[in-house]
């Protein structure tokens, strides 16, 4: 529309993706996409995984410019680097490449957890003369892989930046800039209220969602439960498709706000078996309704942002 | 397909259905659809509500034919009566019919769960000339009430009959044959088997969502937190809108059964917690990759089985 305010053009010359799955993929589609709409200028998109599969499928379908499985190799003329590697893998990837960096490189990441990736970098990346900028795009589904990258997965969804009072501010700009260009809403948090966010809104959801498919798949029927289960379960289920050693990372490295989020639900949890057990209908209907009200709530508003995963 | 067999013809004179929502609702389109393509031979179909609102509608839609706001009316010629109201409410709607049932008249119903349907039915029909063929279609969404009805709803889904030694073969064929019609796959199995596989499948999940919720919208920033979910949550926690008063009937008929269901996966969700605690990343990815394993085999099978519910 000729009223939209003209926004200012992402620039950069070379752009390195480190672990080209469904996210860092996804990231180089929108970017792509973008480039080709003259709303962002980059000169190079580089995918860099340590084998070759899908590195030449993503070149061939125009995901990526150029790919390289040396990591230490291909950041040497990066202006911005994103880690799009599970969460437990970036110290070692940091390790391989902070010092083949160059002064002014911009490192920022995709991961679910935010305390522990601004440690690392923190630890690894000061008086190295490189910017870092911790970011979390909160899309996905439960595929993986840069097989099923899409252009449209951050459109109208929420990435967090979580810069703190020292990042560079050019740096911090880039970075939203960059995921402006995908169609995101950016977020700047402080690192611990977003760990407590995602522990309660993305993390423990994975958790009830594996623990309960494995244990109706440990019951005496086996898999044969399943046969009887409907949309309902068929939804309620679907993050227990995810990744396992990505969720591995993401459990291991936001435990302790795991933990007190699942105390929590556990507590209440308790509190609705005890209702069941007196046969406390008022009870139960009260939490159902407070429940329903607020997922609707959900709903109305999930729908209003954008566009969903499909 | 000509060489399709062809099957017996599902016929009544007067089918009401009392409780005219979703699945009452669905119900009678798909059997109106059946009609219309000559699958079946049915004189009336009966809607039966207590208030006006959605009857009225429902006729002009072609859903019915005709509706009463008077159970006891209503059923007095009915050749077969589905009851499409919460399990609780079966009970007096029971009490209100029975003596004005016609001999030989078949009673069904729709409720989640058996046992107390049966012993409901076999209280109060015993000695009536009544014949009683409870049932479950397994199938519905988070919508309810008979304007999201549809005639593709039981299309490819599963319909569990729970008849006894003592029914009436040909009362239960009928009862059979009309959910064939519908589409639907049709599977006799014990009361108690019924509502274990429920408890585990349905009960327990629907419990969880409502339950995580509701611990999530009394946090501190209450309805806030939900701003940064994302579709994972979205999924997972969309049976939490469906209707709590359904959900009430449901989880009091089937308490113990629900609360064993609980125990065994809060056992297994105590475990991994512990695993969380010791930083046990092997027993976490375990359980995370059996979990998957049994997901995946799910999905595969569900979208094996007919149309899913959009």
């Amino acid at each position: 529309m000729s009223s939209t305010p003209k926004t200012e053009v992402f620039k950069t010359e070379r752009l390195v993706i480190i672990g080209l799955g469904l996210i860092g993929g996804s990231l180089a589609c929108a970017l792509q996409k973008a480039r080709a709409a003259g709303e962002v200028s980059i000169k190079t998109i580089v995918g860099c995984n340590r084998s070759l599969e899908g590195l030449k499928a993503a070149k061939q379908n125009g995901v990526i410019d150029e790919f390289c499985t040396d990591a230490a190799e291909t950041v040497k003329d990066a202006d911005i680097v994103v880690l799009g590697v599970p969460v437990l893998s970036i110290r070692p990837i940091l390790e391989q490449i902070r010092s083949h960096l160059k002064p002014g490189a911009i490192v920022s990441d995709v991961g679910s957890v935010k305390q522990l990736v601004v440690d690392d970098m923190t630890e690894l990346l000061t008086n190295t003369g490189v910017h870092w900028v911790p970011a979390h795009p909160i899309a996905g589904s439960e595929q993986s892989g840069v097989s099923a990258a899409q252009p449209g997965l951050f459109k109208g969804r929420k990435v967090i930046l979580t810069p703190s009072e020292n990042s560079e501010p050019r740096a911090v700009a880039q970075i939203d800039a960059m995921w402006r260009a995908t169609g995101a809403e950016r977020f700047h948090m402080s690192v611990s209220e977003h760990d407590r966010v995602l522990a309660a809104t993305s993390h423990l959801p994975h958790l009830l969602a594996f623990s309960l498919v494995d244990t109706l798949a440990s019951q005496e029927r086996g898999w044969d439960v399943f046969k009887f289960a409907a949309g309902g379960f068929r939804d309620f289920s679907r993050i227990a498709a995810s990744d396992p050693k990505m969720w591995h990372d993401i459990f291991l490295s936001n435990r302790e706000a795991v933990i007190e989020a699942l105390d929590l639900f556990s507590a209440d949890l308790t509190n609705l078996r005890q209702h069941l057990l007196d046969e406390d209908g008022e009870s139960l209907i009260e939490v159902f309704k407070r429940a329903k009200a607020a997922r609707d709530h959900f709903e109305e508003q999930f729908q209003n942002t954008g566009s969903d995963i499909e």
